[in-house]
């Protein structure tokens, strides 16, 4: 296997640290290539990234009409959030509302993402609970979709679940390539997560912000999803984090989403263009500055938005007691 | 610049999702090469992997025979430590018996290490001081070779300081090689850490293991160092580290220890063979699968010492509800 190019490097004081490889494509919505690096074929786990693909089905299967999704739920379900309160009292509200609780939740507890929110847990004496678990409003989501369909929502995570089947087949709609058990993994909140080559999850973005190449009700599913995701930034990551600070800065121009072990998925939509980047050694800080030294050059970025990348493409690393020793940078 | 192999991967469900790539080079003292990867002529700035090498002062300058430090005050010079009471009881106790105290660290506070110290401390209401900076111990030792030189001790840290000139002049002696302040940067606790080759540290920790190649009284410095190093491998790391867990399983015939940024340095003392291994990325994981899949390889192992090194070159991934969803895995 060729290996990938350099795409970030830290540098400690005049020489270089660490390198760190991967590969990333920009494709509008006929699959045409506006840029890429790497091998841009090589089937990768999105992992996180692919939220919003994950989500459609609240749409496809009737659950939206059926339960009025706000555009709050649904930029949730399209989140990696970070347990802070408008999370938890979002993904709480819906399942609220469906007649469901945190019980029903098959993602495992973990502590909020966010030291704040984690803090707060911690000096009232409680313990985290699923609502705190970064994928609740995507497990909420499902939880709305087995109810819509009229299965039992027990198992709701398993890879032979009917709304397993019914995401499986929307990524599949979306990217225009069949999943395969042969490479299938589970992701960290218990769901199924499926390899594709990473030309195949640009050009499911670029679909998604066009519409192209989709149904009619696909279309406008995807639309109200990344709608409801850039006009909610907030409740798709949380306070501080690159996805939600850069959404705020692009003002609804840019759908951006990490994934677990540095994937970024995301598309540029008023050029109608998708992308897809993944760092090969799974590090998320060098696939921040990867994106960003990806979008400096092709978003057509105003002051505002190239100051919000170009802090991304050149993170200081700092010693313990404060002093800047170093930066992780775009190559 | 050719890309180094891939030597860790992590494996998800059916399908590799990240690669590492590395080099290592394991030597013996007259620098004949035993087994290698990748390229072993790169600089890589080996961190705290030399802790050993940069504690050779405290002999050098007689610090040793003044203030007759103890083997776990010798260990502890040679740590990156978690914290743990033993850890910080060693630091104290040689500050206090050369005169000084916590405010004369230079290397900053962190939270422990170890998650159970970290709590307690929290729970008892007080703050993370220098003396819990895991490299207090390798402080210490400097302040008390500062005092034995009769220089001030302030800005010990500094690249200027006779301390850090002591330390430089140690580790060019044990590798052979002069360092430069080319590739010179600023570590975690605030002192230079220079770059040369990876088969350079390997060498040095041949002829530590062996006195080969070194003065008699560097020779003996050294093997001091080694012997209190693998005598209490908890004070080298800590709870369930795995440079304690391999120290202990191999009972005296492994000196071993990590560095920021994915770096393993360390000898086969029976074999006279020392080591060197980083891994490109920084992934301190992988690179201790690396360094397992090395060793398993090169050591001749027993059961007991195979038994640790498999269980770092076959990591599990888990999910949030702790099922076995993965790998990361020697290659």
């Amino acid at each position: 296997m060729d290996a990938n190019p350099i795409l970030a490097e830290t540098v400690r004081g005049n020489w270089v640290e660490n390198r760190h490889r991967g590969a990333y494509v920009v494709v509008d919505a006929d699959g045409r290539i506006i840029a890429s690096a790497g091998d841009i074929e090589r089937p990768i786990f999105p992992r996180s990234a692919i939220k919003s693909m994950q989500a459609l089905p609240i749409f496809a299967r009737e659950a939206e009409g059926r339960f009025h999704h706000t555009d709050e739920e649904l930029a949730l379900a399209c989140a990696s959030h970070h347990g802070e309160a408008a999370h938890v009292a979002t993904a709480e509200g819906l399942l609220t509302r469906i007649g469901l609780s945190a019980a029903d939740l098959e993602c495992g507890a973990h502590a909020p993402t966010n030291a704040a929110a984690r803090e707060a847990l911690r000096s009232a004496g409680a313990e985290p609970s699923s609502l705190h678990n970064n994928c609740s409003g995507k497990h909420s989501g499902m939880l709305s979709v087995a109810l819509a369909m009229g299965v039992p929502t027990a198992s709701y995570v398993g890879r032979e679940h009917a709304v397993q089947k019914a995401v499986r087949e929307a990524v599949e709609a979306v990217i225009g390539e069949s999943l395969s058990e042969d490479r299938c993994g589970t992701d960290g909140c218990s769901i199924p997560t499926f390899a594709a080559p990473l030309r195949a999850f640009a050009l499911g973005f670029a679909r998604m912000a066009t519409g192209k190449g989709l149904s009619p009700d696909l279309g406008a599913a995807a639309r109200r999803l990344f709608d409801a995701a850039t006009r909610h930034p907030h409740l798709v990551a949380g306070t501080g984090h690159p996805d939600t600070l850069l959404m705020r800065a692009f003002g609804g121009r840019l759908m951006q989403k990490v994934g677990a072990e540095g994937v970024q998925c995301g598309a540029i939509r008023d050029k109608g263009w998708g992308y897809a980047l993944k760092c090969d050694d799974g590090n998320i800080a060098a696939s921040q500055a990867m994106l960003a030294g990806m979008l400096l050059k092709l978003a057509d970025s105003d002051t505002t938005q190239r100051q919000a990348l170009k802090a991304l493409a050149h993170q200081p690393i700092k010693s313990v007691r404060g002093a800047v020793v170093g930066e992780l940078r775009a190559v």
